[in-house]
């Protein structure tokens, strides 16, 4: 008889003022747009109707995600739940690029540069100079991170190693511990979570783009691994 | 030399629902008004122009108070930081009042009577019958509470008993741990540790009433004791 599943939700923050904007945002601290906001309760809604209940929700640092976390649970009835928030989930830091815009960028690098700094796995962009405008190494919410681990840009292959250590200590536990969890965070630290949960090749995962505000849904066994492999698209809620 | 002190910062959720509608409200989870949403982010603002930066948030389990933490926080560009939550910040429970109109019930009862539900320490409002419309004790959030726990009205001595332990356990420690608090609580709750804090008899307590999203300031030594007594009318931020 197969044991009881575990219920992981992953959903990537609503759009965001640099999304609309077409800017690479990675560690720079943007808010929603009122579009954001409505995909993040329409997220809690499609959730409740679903009738899945998270116990317990984990955010990055960054408020993009903290406020869809928010207005998710909150049109979910759930604003009560324990929230735990890391730096480990934060978005894959776009180093010199922070800021840039994507298709200045392309006309400037091309096409196919830009598309490797995007979505390939061992690929970082340049590495963020000291005193550019968009550098938060100082900020009080890293005051715990050594400057040995304050990325001056990532790949997704950074990503997947500073965050892993995560998903195995606090989110993979959470969910033994039989509860439904729901991850708010970003872009990338999503591509790099699935591509762990699905066994995604490293030249694969350049395909995959995951969309804002739209919950994707994992069943897990107790040892926190994927019960069923489907295509990914099978996993949105509808 | 007297030793560094410790800043507490305690905030009454912003105008709810029920506030407006003049409405006990107890344990029942009414959401902020407009105006509730705008105390909260001018309370955000007013903190940070007096460069009092909070390092951890407690709220309670309902959502007047959670949503008024987020919005201040958003307001001061902190809502990366770690939130706690419990019921034992909750509100007062309000028993058989919970759902009625204040007015009415005075015209039922007499003033003095209501005034004595509202602001006497120790006399508790009828309990909540089993079956009442505001009944949340079956409420998820409230499932570690065994039925003991669970109250079905309670008196100003009875919120301080059981706030009193999350008191010196989390938020004490927090600030003996040399963290900078912002408690976002309820009139009751917060009228309860204020009397802890200041000593007030149990006579006096009956004057303090504390206003919709005003910040009270504290300054506590290493023991978390108050360091300079003073009216309680200083210490709202200006």
């Amino acid at each position: 008889m197969p044991g009881r599943t575990h219920t992981l939700v992953l959903l990537r923050h609503g759009q965001s003022a640099w999304n609309l904007e077409n800017r690479f945002t990675g560690w720079w601290d943007v808010g929603l747009t009122c579009d954001g906001l409505t995909q993040a309760r329409a997220a809690g809604e499609r959730l409740a109707a679903a009738d899945i209940k998270p116990d317990v929700v984990h955010t990055s640092l960054l408020r993009r995600a903290i406020r869809t976390a928010e207005a998710t649970l909150e049109a979910m009835g759930r604003s009560w739940l324990p929230v735990r928030r890391h730096w480990r989930l934060n978005e894959r830091h776009y180093g010199a690029l922070t800021g840039l815009n994507k298709s200045e960028v392309a006309a400037q690098h091309g096409d196919a540069q830009v598309r490797t700094w995007r979505r390939s796995y061992d690929v970082a962009p340049p590495p963020m100079p000291l005193g550019h405008d968009f550098d938060v190494s100082d900020d009080p919410r890293y005051a715990e991170l050594s400057d040995d681990d304050t990325p001056r840009t990532e790949c997704l292959a950074d990503v997947q190693a500073r965050l892993l250590p995560y998903w195995r200590d606090h989110i993979a536990s959470d969910l033994r511990a039989g509860r439904t969890v729901l991850v708010a965070a970003h872009g990338n630290s999503l591509r790099a979570l699935v591509k762990h949960l699905d066994g995604i090749g490293d030249a694969e995962i350049a395909e995959l783009d995951i969309p804002t505000g739209s919950p994707l849904v994992y069943e897990l066994d107790a040892e926190a691994h994927v019960v069923a492999q489907c295509p990914l698209e099978d996993r949105y809620l509808r």
